[in-house]
């Protein structure tokens, strides 16, 4: 199959290419940044067979120029995309235009070249609702979008569908629940498990806020769901892809403490975060159903080797 | 009172700082386009006491900038938008850079200095909601807008009441239904009424897509009552500003060769289009208690008014 991963170097996209590589697919990917394996559009490249564009979703000639030069693509991955809620809210510009301009950007071109898209939104579209997590929810009960990271992934779901009802393109939307593990570098923009990781292989300190309680789910878990998505594809569909096992920020914060020997007087405990979801409990029975979804990895072997991972990478 | 009206130069702020103004309240508004009466930043304008500044609200160095040269303001009526729904679906990137961006940039600046923002927001966010649409359907069911135009406008809705919640910003918001009157110029992408009324003024075939109905309401009707909101005004509201006559396209269609006197031969009919409301049906009754809307034009009134403001302005 001909695949294009958008957001390659981000960590799912980085995750998904080596998985989907692995079961012999033709992959190419795109992303912000000079690489060595890049195409050079209008210059000879050294390496052979380069399978990296450098690609800003957000502008349209610069993605309609990779279908061009790289496609045609059976399946486009959509990962793509500004992340996170803090991150969102200082960097609101790029967000719209990344998120929901490079969202319509990829789905004109979809209704012009007709490949079959996967899509990654985000489990904070459901707000905070205080119930399971089912997908249906979204299509049953009225929930406001509590940040504009979130508003945008529920945007892209609904100009997904609009492009549907309107012109008969086929995708899929997976709806991912805190997602961690190698290949998640630090910022203070990342998930709560990378964060505290990060601070105590540094010695710097970190805050647990009390009263919200995570699933998480290991990357490797995460990215062999998704890849099925390409085997099994069933157009309309949206699927959580998460973890089961419920862990408060308090217990992640304690495995982190465990894997990393970390003086447990690095942790500050604060009352919950406003606008933040307190209980994020996800129903994953539909992807474990179509797409064989499983969590292999507990949290503290997941931790484990984020941790292992992490030490390599900051050279610690 | 100080008041800033953003998009002072489109249909619904133009009419809007005149009814301000005959008020005796200073207002300065601000559009995208240069004007006689603009202010210069950096050098000597020519206009005494000028009232207006150009200013993409997308752009947050030159919003700021007016607020800082021409505040402070006790009130921001916040018109500025990309308006309309293929508007929105042929130019995706301007809507989103100018609805969500920009309305966000007002939001910021509102946190930092505490001005009441009143907020155009649209029909369109209640999407193909059956059924009478009351302020309060947004907030207890599922609706799902059916273009980007509307999602950017449900999307400044929840911009504004998370900035609420957070920082306690005071915030109103219209939802206006089908406005139309003098001082809408033609494009392909206005109101079907100014469509109708520019192609019967000049010999031009119109279409009328059968089995929709909508209310209309005349512009001198809209601006009064929203103007009315900085004399009563209540955090956190939304109200509906609408027509209560329901009509039929085909009724507007006969209206306009009505007051033109065109060739009836120049109406085509279609079957109804897809992702577009069927029915629009306003409750009124919120708007009509706390800001004293009414509806004092019959459609033919208003029309006809539209009509003759028209041929002054296409010289006809």
């Amino acid at each position: 199959m001909r695949i294009l991963v958008t957001g390659g170097l981000g960590t799912v996209g980085a995750g998904l290419i080596k998985e989907l590589r692995s079961r012999n697919h033709h992959v190419v990917s795109c992303d912000l940044h000079h690489q060595p394996d890049e195409i050079g559009f209008s210059l000879r490249t050294d390496v052979e067979a380069p399978l990296y564009a450098r690609c800003d979703v957000g502008e349209f000639r610069q993605l309609e120029r990779v279908f061009e030069r790289c496609g045609p693509f059976d399946y486009v991955y959509h990962c793509a995309a500004e992340f996170g809620r803090w991150n969102g809210e200082d960097f609101y510009e790029t967000l719209w235009r990344t998120n929901a301009v490079g969202t319509k950007n990829v789905i004109r071109l979809q209704e012009r070249l007709k490949f079959r898209l996967i899509h990654f939104s985000s489990s904070e579209v459901y707000g905070d609702w205080p119930e399971l997590m089912v997908e249906s929810v979204m299509d049953e009960y009225e929930i406001k979008q509590l940040n504009d990271y979130a508003m945008t992934k529920w945007v892209n779901e609904m100009q997904i569908r609009n492009s549907a009802l309107q012109y008969g393109t086929e995708s899929v939307v997976v709806r991912l629940f805190n997602t961690y593990g190698p290949g998640e570098h630090y910022s203070p923009y990342r998930s709560v498990n990378c964060r505290f990781l990060y601070c105590a292989l540094h010695n710097l300190p970190w805050t647990v806020f009390r009263g919200h309680s995570r699933t998480s789910t290991y990357l490797a878990d995460t990215v062999r769901t998704v890849a099925n998505i390409s085997e099994n594809f069933r157009a309309s569909e949206t699927y959580n892809v998460g973890g089961t096992d419920l862990h408060t920020i308090e217990e992640l914060s304690n495995v982190v403490l465990h894997v990393t020997g970390a003086d447990p007087r690095l942790v500050h405990y604060q009352d919950s975060e406003i606008l933040t979801t307190k209980l994020k409990r996800v129903d994953t029975s539909k992807s474990r159903r179509d797409l064989g979804h499983k969590n292999s990895y507990s949290l503290a072997d997941g931790m484990k080797l984020t941790a292992d991972w992490m030490k390599q990478v900051y050279r610690l």
